[in-house]
């Protein structure tokens, strides 16, 4: 039997966590510890838009969502996502299967930091993570958006860092990523930050996070925009196959470094959508780099797919895959596990015209060409999965020329402990 | 952090293996080491039918299908499942992903066994589990069946163990299930084996296995049998999310015990499923007890669902979701996962109808009541997760009374290092 002790010794991280930032306009942001977590941890999150804001967001598709969900739903069907000027957030408590009370809870979030911040009534969303099935110690909360946006809230480095940490659950390290960019001589800023650790699954928005800019952008336009780019970003990745009851994903633009609005129809709007595209990959790309025990990162490229879909579709199934993610854990070139759950995938593929190789920073083997196994170089392949960043690419051969991006971990020791003592 | 000691320790499973057997007439079985598996384990089992069998089978639904189970459906096909005389298997090496020469290899060892049994050519079933992608040792294998035929059968209770042992891969122990009945003053027999600790998925056959019995039942009574069967037992279990290359579970009838040959309409039809699916669903169980790493054996009771499907989709939904899986390792009560994993099933759900309960031999406690969180009583969830077999209830509410029962294990760190390591 191989032994582990190398690969559960938990890699460091902290290169992922940035030492200074590009912010943008007219936020303020920050953290606070309200006694919901234990320990002193930050447990409370507050974004505030000295403007009013566009929003938009995307929420999970599973039919027990929690309560944050609906009213945040709520707010942005009220306003139409137009004037909106604050994302208040806390860990700890997923307010999630609270009934009628849990409700009352997020509502109460949402309009106690409306009131603090002196925004519009009922002008902020709300979003949850943490145990599902408590009540929200709401008291303590009300208690600290009161405290944190009186005294506590800015725009520094530290401010964003202390803001993305107040959302942690099992996360290991904060999840925040910044830039700037010029369109028709503007510079504009994004930032976001995210967290999500375990519960990470394709096909919705997958988990709790934000980006926001300082341009100006319509909120139909922003609402088309993060719908496609979290189609091919967050709704690209995988830690494991649960999908949760709070994820969300919130973009607000304020409009405060100026320039032209950017409306669907601006010649401006692919290109600030690439921009949003690069930037939450990049952000959806440290979910899984902080995936649960994840030892490994993975980046599946599935080619020549007859379309789009397909080719996601293959890459989700993979990606799910625990005998595949165990192998990657294993450093074991086990490619029979990746045509197997390409398999079943659901989509129609010929096994005979599939080819499969594997690539890292030390090499690249082929492992199938056109359904034919080939030799595999064992020592080879061993060098190459040592590197904590892999490679696969499969290709369906089907002639479409259809492809997906998709990134994912491995499944662990540590996933097992992690999950196993959540609530202890 | 909870500490994993006690569960870690694997379970003594010699319980669940027979010390006797009444085994049906007319078949005489054995296995050999062929050299395929290392350290002469036994790798090759056969059994055969002294006299011509109907026989039928149901197959993975993986695209990606291996060499024995295309070759097995073109006998099943040509012949019509009628005087079929033997079943082939070996383990250590699936013959999957291996191209033509896979096809040829299948096809030899199924002209093998038929020349050496001196039955008609082309009238066995052949089934292969193990790694994927590699080819077939055929010399050691075609030596090991011409070995075995020749001189190593037998219809003893020892004769039966080898057999199922001839078939493991990461089992722990060898599945073997028998039992007697009596219709219109005859005594019949059934007996069955089956191998698959992983890979074990449902909506399909889930893994290698086979029942025969001594009845005379005609080959589309049998086919009819079997699939619903196999609907109920082997395809209402989940170890993991995958779905293997491979998944045969073949029936045979060969009539030497005499008495009136069932058809689908004779009077004893559905008499006679009932003791099929009874005993199925005692040699399914058997699969989930040996589920890779396993600790836990979960009974999933989803009630008042609008449909059977429902209730099956569901079930499978909760039964494959890691975070309820390691939760049920770590013994929490975290019943959250049990809803967000319902949630995400597919099926149209109302969340303020589902209520859940948990109980073991050691109690029940409410976890949820028409939606809403019941009070935990967490010494009282504790003493009940202790035990080995945990039983899970939940209501839909649907007031549609439609049920489904479903069996599934926990996610262990024994599991990651099983598959973190097993072409080792």
């Amino acid at each position: 039997m191989r032994k582990f002790s190398s690969a559960t010794t938990l890699l460091n991280k902290s290169r992922f966590v940035p030492t200074s930032g590009s912010y943008p306009q007219g936020y303020n942001v920050g953290a606070i510890a309200t006694g919901v977590k234990k320990a002193d941890a930050l447990d409370l999150s507050v974004l505030s838009s000295t403007v009013p804001a566009s929003a938009a967001a995307v929420f999970t598709t599973n039919k027990v969502f929690a309560a944050p969900v609906q009213v945040s739903r709520d707010v942005l069907s009220k306003t139409g996502g137009k004037d909106i000027g604050a994302i208040v957030m806390n860990s700890g408590c997923a307010n999630a299967v609270t009934g009628e009370g849990g409700l009352k809870d997020a509502r109460t979030m949402v309009s106690q930091v409306s009131h603090d911040l002196g925004i519009a009534p009922e002008s902020a969303l709300v979003m949850s993570t943490g145990v599902i099935g408590q009540r929200l110690q709401i008291d303590k909360i009300t208690k600290g958006i009161t405290e944190l946006t009186s005294s506590k809230l800015g725009s520094s480095h530290n401010h964003w860092l202390e803001c993305a940490k107040g959302i942690m659950t099992t996360d290991t390290f904060p999840k925040l990523v910044s830039k700037s960019f010029e369109f028709d001589g503007v510079k504009y800023s994004m930032a976001g930050l995210s967290k999500g650790a375990g519960m990470i699954c394709p096909n919705m928005a997958t988990l709790l996070g934000f980006f926001v800019t300082d341009a100006p952008i319509t909120p139909s336009a922003l609402n088309k925009m993060l719908k496609y780019t979290v189609d091919r970003s967050f709704n690209c990745i995988a830690v494991d196959t649960d999908m949760s009851t709070n994820d969300t994903i919130a973009a607000m633009a304020n409009g405060a470094a100026g320039g032209e609005t950017i409306t669907e129809d601006h010649k401006n709007f692919e290109a600030f959508q690439a921009e949003m595209l690069a930037f939450a990959r990049e952000l959806a790309q440290l979910v899984v780099r902080d995936g649960e025990g994840a030892t490994k990162f993975i980046t599946l490229n599935i080619k020549d797919a007859a379309t789009y879909q397909d080719a996601k579709q293959v890459a989700n199934s993979i990606a799910n895959s625990s005998l595949f993610k165990t192998a990657m854990y294993g450093k074991d070139a086990n490619w029979g596990r990746i045509l197997c759950a390409t398999g079943y995938s659901g989509v129609d593929v010929d096994p005979f015209k599939i080819s499969v190789a594997l690539s890292s920073a030390a090499g690249e083997v082929q492992l199938l060409s056109n359904g034919e196994p080939v030799a595999l170089d064992e020592a080879k392949a061993a060098v190459i999965l040592e590197e904590e960043d892999l490679n696969i690419e499969l290709s369906l051969g089907t002639g479409g020329g259809q492809e997906c991006q998709f990134w994912t971990c491995d499944l662990s020791h540590e996933y097992v402990t992690v999950n196993g003592s959540y609530r202890s």
